[in-house]
């Protein structure tokens, strides 16, 4: 697509939807992830399919391939299996991430939660023991799929994504917020250090989905820069929208139990800033990782840009 | 060495598990793991440090230690912080997933012991959240080790050693072979069905240990199979003889809990075979191990040697 060429968020991510949810099912799959040495269990598979092939946004494999585009000259126009591996690798493996932790984010001993995307979560569906084991076989399958045999995703580029995503997911990223999450449950955080828990639990990793996917292309350093600049943007805004949603939308239009963080006492954006504030803040958000785009250079940013808009104007 | 000198394994084992506790105390801790977007959580980080750093064995990490001496030309006598990266890394990150394995593992909904190596289990002294994201966040930085900026370790065996490593973690690996567990209390499976499930439960991650070691040199790729066979022999007569002390041994030199799979009505081999034929299946084990390592031309696998002597010989 052109610069000047009218854009069209929606199509433009109904195909991609569409891309990664095959790739998804075709990936984490018995066949797909036989080795020399043995096959899976297929129960064990099915806990995680149930997990993944979930028709969720997809936000994040979105985010990877809105980048890699931005990045690459000569993308075809939707990513497929038979080409843009790289892409459609990270981001089938974000999203492996994503979901392991929905799956152990939901178990009894942390959220205790039986919705999700209205659909029974994992553990109560294949029980306890089947959803952390289904949360830990993702979180290892995101690695597998970064690093496949075949020489189509150069190796410099598979360390490098495997380097993104572990950072992004580990205790300096998603786990370390969950943790400041589980620890500040009736504290009184203040902004700063509400933001700080943010930018690890689901900033990090929204940040590495755009990073992954300027890793599939070769961005200048100026134009890395301002993408790591609107991936932190994005995902604080992220973070303010769905703490916005919890206080103002109802459980059947997010799919999961809304109110949960109020009752469960937890500090929100909402909380802590007051709802008109909050809703200014991620305005103010939006802004910046726009303008991080305008910063890039890059000739084409109009996904990223729809993107930035979705995440603000989302009802789920 | 060279290989006529005589082999000293406990002295050899000794200054290669002070480095890998010396390479484990730096690289799980705050400071090694702050990246640029933030460090992580002091408590999750204490979590974390409680789980590793607890004088284990270390069998994995001296199997990685091994191979690659064995295939390697100048190594230094004992590997250091300072050289050797790729193989202490690979080390240290094979002991990071076998940690958070017996981590989660511990927990209620699995096996809910509470004794491990003579401690409180994880969740027994940080809560079952604190476990569950203790786990997490080790399995994460088992990755993050294998894929360090410095350029050290070459971005093609950076990719090579995380693809290794997740393949024997996931669910065609570890993680599939604890459900294939969990699913068979109280089934009466044959040996074959046994030997499947093992491979996968602890085969796959201690064979990957020999895998990882042989991808920090330049082995012929009859020396690589051959290895494979060793460390496919060796990952089987270990669970062989797990099997053998949970009914001879008791829990005081465990150091866990024994007795445990009988009274949970698990197959063991000696459930399936009996205590003496067990044991001779363990012994023909390691004359396999040993005829493969004959077969790989390497000129020194006395490490290697050593440690599956060990493994049969081994009370704990």
């Amino acid at each position: 697509m052109s610069a000047t060429a009218p854009f069209d968020l929606p199509s433009w991510s109904a195909a991609r939807q569409s891309a990664v949810e095959q790739a998804l099912t075709r990936w984490v799959s018995v066949a797909a992830i036989a080795n020399a040495a043995a096959g899976p269990p297929a129960a064990l598979v099915e806990s995680m399919r149930y997990a993944v092939l979930d028709g969720g946004k997809r936000l994040r494999p979105l985010l990877v391939l809105a980048a890699a585009e931005a990045v690459s000259a000569g993308l075809p126009a939707v990513p497929s299996l038979a080409a843009d591996e790289s892409a459609l690798r990270a981001a089938c493996a974000v999203e492996l991430i994503h979901a392991y932790s929905l799956v152990h984010d939901d178990m009894p001993c942390m959220d205790n939660d039986v919705l999700r995307r209205g659909k029974p979560t994992v553990h109560v569906k294949f029980g306890e023991a089947g959803a952390l084991l289904a949360g830990d076989a993702l979180q290892a399958l995101a690695f597998e799929l970064l690093t496949p045999d075949e020489t189509r995703v150069p190796a410099s580029r598979q360390a490098r994504l495997c380097r993104l995503l572990a950072r992004a997911s580990g205790c300096a990223g998603m786990a370390g917020g969950q943790a400041i999450d589980l620890a500040s449950v009736g504290l009184a955080l203040n902004e700063s250090q509400l933001r700080e828990m943010h930018r690890l639990k689901t900033g990090a990793l929204l940040q590495a989905s755009v990073m992954m996917g300027a890793a599939c292309g070769t961005p200048t350093p100026a134009a890395e820069q301002a993408l790591a600049r609107y991936g932190d943007a994005l995902g604080l805004a992220f973070q303010v929208v769905d703490d916005i949603l919890d206080v103002t939308a109802d459980s059947a239009t997010l799919g999961k139990t809304a109110g949960k963080d109020a009752d469960q006492n937890k500090p929100t954006y909402v909380s802590v800033l007051g709802l008109a504030r909050a809703q200014a803040h991620a305005q103010a958000l939006l802004a910046q990782a726009l303008a991080a785009l305008e910063d890039s250079g890059l000739s084409d940013t109009r996904a990223l840009q729809g993107l930035a808009h979705m995440v603000l104007s989302r009802t789920n």
